[in-house]
This record gives C-alpha cells, structure tokens and sequence, in this order.
C-alpha cells in the first residue's frame, strides 16, 4: 500500500503525542519534516530514515513524501502541533490529486491554541476563533479584517505567529486594532511562549500592557472575551454553569 | 501531594489520548468523570476507582474531584476531546480556589475540530472559529451575533453541538443565519459524526445542503470559508503557499 501519514505532533516531546501519532511514526519507512520537528523526533526513533528540506520548502516537503509512497515507501510528514491548523495538511493534500496510487492519512495534534491554554488555565472555555498574524500568505488587510471581527463577537482570540525576526511590530498592530475596534484594555490576556518545551514561560496581563510584551515566533498570545478573567494566577473563561 | 489533573482524552478510545493524559490515568488514584466517558478509559485501567456523576451535573463532577484530592488522593476529571475546549477545567478552576492546598494540572487533548478536520481533509488550514450551537448556557443572541462575526471575517467556522434531542432544528437555523449574512449557498461544507468511534460517518456538501442535514449531539460540523474548497473527496483550506 503506498501511504503517506501527516502526523500532528502536539506542543513537544513524547508527552504530547498521541499514540495515534507514535503508531504512524512506527509504521514509516521515512519521517520526512523540518529539521526542527525531526529532531523531536529523532530520539524516539533511532534508525529511523530522516529527511529534511528547509523551513520555507513546504510544498517541496509535500512533494517529498508523498514521491517516497508513490515509490512503494510508507512515508511521514511531521509538523508541530496539529496537522491541519497552520499544518502541512492542506499543501500536502492540495497535491495529492496528482498522486491517484497513495492514499493519505491526516493524523490530528494537540495544537498551540489548546496545549498554551492549558498553561495558562481554562481561557477557551467559550467559542474562540484562531488567527495568524503572519502576514507572509495573508495580507495584513485581511489578518485586520479577522481581528475586528473577532471583536465584534466577543470571541476569545487566539494569535499564532505574533512575531518573526522580520516582524517585529505585529503584536503591537494587532492590540492597537482591537483596542481600536472596542476591546477594553484591561481585557485578561496571556502568552506561553515554548509550549510543553524547556523554557516554557507564561505571563498573563491586560491588553494595554500586552501591547508592548516581547513575543517572538514560539509565542502562542490569548486575548480574553469580555467574559474572561484573572482568577487565582489563572486565565479563565467562564462556561456559565454557576450563572 | 493533593492534586487534580484535568484530562482531555482526544476523540475516541486509547489511540487518540496523548501520553501525558494516559500517564496521569495511571498516576490518579481515582478517576472521575461522566459516565460515558469513564466507560472509555475503564478497560484500559482495569481495576481503578472510578466515579460519575449524571450528565448535566458538571459543578458536582467537579467539586467531587477536588475534594478527593482535597481529602489526600489523587484525582482526574476526565472529558472527550480538550479539556479546555467546551470542557472541565474553566468550571474546575472556577471552583479551585477554595480548595487552597489543592494543586491542578490540565492535560490538553485533541478536540473535534482538529480531529473532525483529519476525517475531512484540511479544512481548518488557515484562521477559524468554533462555536457552540448550544443555548443551555448561552443565549441564542449571543450565538448569532458570532455566526454574523464568523461570516464578517471570512472566518472558517467549526460548530459544536449542532443538535440535541431538544433542538433539534439549531443547525438550520444557523446556515439560515449564515446565508442572511451573506455567505454564498455554494460554501464548501462538511460534517462529521461520532469521530474516532464506531459508526464515525462523514459527509462533504454545500452550505444550501448543509441547512437539511441530519445531525445529532456526537456531530461536529464544518462551513468553509471563501477559500475552502472540495477538491479529490476532501475539504481544503489552502494555507496560500501556491498563490
């Protein structure tokens, strides 16, 4: 059977795969990912075949595995956290059509979202929208677009990305548009930065103040609905049992 | 130690649980949950105290896990998908600091949008939302203001809840909102049922077909954004890497 697997695997070590995730991984005859993940990995699986291309060859990567199954090799494609949220699922299956003889399975992950609200507590505990403030796929227009409309629904948000080397200012853009669109300041927010890795650290702070924080690109930031609050060092969204 | 994990189990049985969830099973003492849910993990640890509570009694579930651990021993509230996701650790939280020696832990897990998202294809490969259908806890008002903010944002949209034996016409009345608002009849769409179980069904269709489906509880449904296509039997949300 010509099989590519695209595995999710959750916030970081072994811990946070599931064992769907380690079964897929077992059964490739190639882990195919960006280096970073492939070293995630590495230890769990020595022997293994490892192949890697460059953070920005995605769709190279795609080609990659899924050439291996169309050879007659199981191949897997990794990616941090989910598969599908900001994962390699979409490119990967975007090109699958080509490939009538493989068959793909999309192996689903703990993404940032959930793994960096439970450091933080129980801030999704009401609808919620997630945004990538990488403007290198999406044009800021649109990334503001989502941003006011999130406010206009009183969702909690969840940015990805809220900085890279080149982006330095984004975080601060994206709290100036929502402070603009009618988000109090003293909205409860948080960030976790290197999620269930060593140095994972966390602050929880109002948006006024989260506007000037220093995030990088293993950042996860929450911004609180109205409903959100500080309790008890913890960053918490109400279902509304007690209400 | 006193201490509660709250553990998210993923979407199904022992293949979709994270190795920190199944670790803290074992570490518990006494897991505690509602009763379907106990039903899925019970055989994979034979012999340990299990406790339930009804259905909609969640505040007494989480009360009864906080005062096991109170009292010396250690306990997990378990729930399917995330635990923070529409799950037991905001109510938990809400309640832990009267419990001042009481330590808790959340164990994320992989929730029904990601893992839905698997069965389908990729449809969440670029910002989303999830919203509850339920009016239980949240007034109908509050739903439909975020459908109408889904739609403003071109956001694609994950619902939860779409039915129950008590509402059973919520998700037409939701698609009904969402074509008022604008979003075209021909929106790539799907849905998916009891995800990761026996009996797991999907279906990919448009939004005009989406408003006739047939949903229930264990139903987790998908309306595409602008972007969101059918594409070789999947739901796909390009990331953009091609354009």
């Amino acid at each position: 059977m010509n099989k590519v697997y695209v595995v999710g695997l959750g916030p970081g070590g072994a811990q946070g795969m599931t064992a769907a995730a380690r079964t897929a991984l077992e059964q490739a005859d190639v882990i195919c990912g960006y280096t970073v993940y492939l070293d995630l990995v590495a230890p769990l699986f020595p022997g293994k075949e490892m192949r890697s291309t460059p953070m920005t060859k995605e769709v190279d990567r795609c080609r990659m595995a899924l050439e291996l199954a169309a050879g007659g090799r199981t191949s897997a494609l990794v990616c941090s956290g989910d598969a599908g949220v900001y994962g390699m699922a979409s490119p990967l299956l975007e090109l699958a059509g080509e490939y009538p003889d493989v068959e793909v399975e999309v192996i689903p992950g703990v993404t940032a979202a959930l793994a960096g609200a439970a450091v933080l507590g129980a801030p999704l505990g009401h609808d919620f929208c997630i945004v990538s403030l990488s403007d290198l796929l999406t044009p800021w227009k649109v990334i503001e677009k989502r941003l006011r409309a999130a406010v206009a629904g009183d969702f909690i948000l969840c940015l990805y990305n809220p900085a890279s080397r080149h982006r330095k200012d984004h975080l601060r853009r994206a709290c100036e548009i929502l402070l603009d669109a009618g988000l109090s300041p003293d909205t409860a927010c948080g960030w976790v930065r290197n999620i269930g890795r060593e140095g994972q650290t966390s602050q929880l702070l109002t948006l006024a103040r989260l506007r000037d924080a220093q995030v990088d690109m293993f950042t996860t930031v929450f911004v609180g609905s109205t409903r959100t609050k500080i309790q008890d060092g913890r960053l918490l969204t109400p279902r509304g049992y007690r209400a």
